[in-house]
């Protein structure tokens, strides 16, 4: 007998966590160690031990369901987080945590277990709200001291946070689990992007999470009357900017990364002064830190070129996905007649994490439009139900390829 | 004998204004109301009445010194302001007062009366700061009872800020002096701007005070994650509104205007998110009104073809100067042996709202490098002392050729 996914069961999980933290226009408030984070945290708790896992609670705070397997073996996990974005939508983390969940009561209900014990993870604070990935980061053993003292969106520090919470901000430190127990971690997650959804592909396997570069670009002018200075006499720094915009977007398009400019900021400011200075942010993301690096170079010169200059601020690498799990889950897609999409992910997530301490893949079901952290996004009943049966299959195959022959 | 200027006193009163409300950088403060501002203005009556001249403080607090003529005539005015902008510069403003002052010195000490009466104005609250050109707007009328109540840069109202100067608000409405009561009106002030001073030129006539046209661009795009959204699949706002601030740069040049985009907004303006919308401010200033209008045409249909638009926000019409006056103010710099520049003014003086009263024209002064309202205004000893006799000089070609076979 084939094992199956209650459908029902999966779309009725997701209603019921949405309605937690649920906004009047269908979007919901669930930041991490607020009330309904913590209502919401407690709901998934109670329908894990419902199907009779053990739970636990570790010192970061992250919820552990655990189902036994045959052999002894370290377990395969599975999770995701309840946490959101403010005012964010009802798919993006919840579609991991409620996707594991029926994984788990697919075998329960069938009463079958797997050769690894199963772990259903429910990870602390994922969202870059209060801090980014804290639960999952703690559990792979990367977080130093100073993150409790690091300022959250609100102006709080992420040990006001915990402690509001009820939970102790050192258990932060505590709740390192040491590399080799866990024989692999997997995590459904919704794209937020529009590739699967244009493309009308149900499922995507992640070969990697991007590298993130930050820069700051600096265009100096001179600030001067703008009704007396001729044009032929300016010196204006946003003159010199605006191409700059459009540099970035072709470089990050010839290269086949994304590049932004969110930020742009004119000095003086004044509709009447011509712009003395202009400060403006780029961002670079790509899994291949040679094309960044290449990419990064000619932003430096165009910048140079146009009379301003590029400096780097802050700098994340690329975390690639364990290549036998990618080929895994591609086969087991494939398997359940699944059109696959391998591609690399643009936002972090707790699997990149999790990398530091197992070999880690993703699977990501398509986001209507590309729209996240809002109450408009959208993946459908199909695509949910569809892309969980694709984790169970995915759970089916690595449990039967790996530590065969190990310890 | 030919009148002459007596430069000494000329450079001695511009170095004595400048130590009143002087920055130890060499820049000068005296807002308009402040209490350097009537150290300055006091200093000036005092000059004035030791040169004899019959001193009036209009209602609005405008200073008048008299010299009486030698026939029954209206005046002709000289005047300016001794207000600046906070950190302002010695030149702008203080040069057209102390310039006509020491015009009224040579015919004293020449003891020369021209035909008509001559008067020496220093204008109350000329720059942007409380609310500009304030005191020559009350002289020629223009001013609306709704004025004593906008706010200032610093948030006072200008009634406030009369009534802490020990002027009465009211009496700005009632220094309008009647059409037909002054002959003509003479400005000296600095350019600043660079025409002049790249140009080796020492004296520019002015034809005229542009117009200024202010609008407000704003382009619409979609707000979305800088990391998960395909560079195809962007729309981005930044990157449809930078073509736009080159666009207004260049129809500005092809129009022999000015163009400025002087403020531009990113929303919601984060380094990790693809610009959502962005607003920008746009400045036209140009002495044609067709030209204006031929320019903001393409401005507005270049705006829908890059995705967004064009909103008007403010309008002032360009004040041309009296053409009579200009003639006359040519020929006179030129009979001084002065190379002219007939040129416009990209900015706004007193001057402006006395061509509301009577014919007006102006001279400009050289601006080292354009600066002004700045420590780094300058414009050299010798250049003052020329510009003050050319406008001796026009003040004497004015008086010999106005009001000829006139009642």
């Amino acid at each position: 007998m084939k094992l199956k996914i209650d459908g029902e069961a999966l779309l009725r999980d997701l209603d019921e966590l949405a309605q937690i933290g649920a906004n009047p226009d269908g979007g919901v408030n669930r930041v991490a160690f607020s009330e309904a984070d913590r209502e919401g945290r407690a709901w998934v708790n109670q329908r894990l031990r419902e199907l009779g896992l053990e739970l636990e609670i570790d010192p970061a705070g992250n919820s552990i369901g655990r189902y036994p397997g045959r052999e002894v073996l370290p377990p395969i996990a599975l999770g995701s987080h309840t946490d959101t974005v403010p005012n964010g939508g009802r798919f993006d983390g919840a579609l991991g945590v409620l996707g594991a969940l029926a994984c788990a009561r697919a075998l329960r209900q069938s009463r079958v277990r797997l050769r690894h014990p199963l772990e259903v993870i429910n990870f602390q604070s994922e969202e870059a709200v209060v801090s980014g990935t804290l639960g999952s980061r703690a559990m792979a053993g990367l977080l130093l001291p100073a993150t409790l003292d690091q300022r959250a969106d609100d102006g709080r520090i992420v040990a006001e946070h915990m402690r509001a919470a009820g939970i102790d901000p050192e258990g932060l430190l505590q709740a390192a689990r040491p590399p080799g127990s866990l024989a692999a971690y997997l995590e459904l997650h919704v794209e937020q992007g529009g590739r699967l959804a244009s493309g009308r592909i149900p499922i995507g396997v992640v070969e990697g999470i991007v590298g993130i570069r930050r820069y700051r670009a600096h265009f100096q002018g001179f600030a001067n009357h703008a009704g007396t200075t001729p044009m032929e006499q300016r010196d204006d720094a946003l003159v010199k900017a605006a191409p700059y915009v459009l540099a970035v977007r072709d470089v990050a398009d010839s290269h086949g990364i994304v590049g932004t400019v969110g930020t742009l900021t004119v000095f003086p400011g004044a509709s009447n002064v011509i712009p003395g200075a202009v400060t403006l942010s780029v961002e670079l993301r790509g899994m291949d830190e040679v094309v960044l690096d290449a990419a990064q170079q000619e932003l430096v010169e165009l910048a140079a070129t146009g009379g301003g200059e590029l400096a780097p601020l802050t700098r994340k690498a690329a975390v690639p996905s364990d290549q036998r799990l990618v080929e895994l889950l591609a086969a087991a897609c494939e398997g359940e007649g699944l059109a696959v999409l391998r591609m690399s992910s643009g936002a972090g997530h707790d699997a990149m994490s999790m990398a530091a301490l197992a070999p880690e893949a993703m699977l990501f079901a398509p986001s209507l439009g590309g729209i996240s952290h809002s109450p408009d996004e959208y993946t459908s009943p199909e695509q949910c139900v569809l892309a969980v049966e694709a984790l169970l299959a995915a759970l089916l195959r690595v449990d039967e390829a790996f530590d065969r022959g190990a310890a």
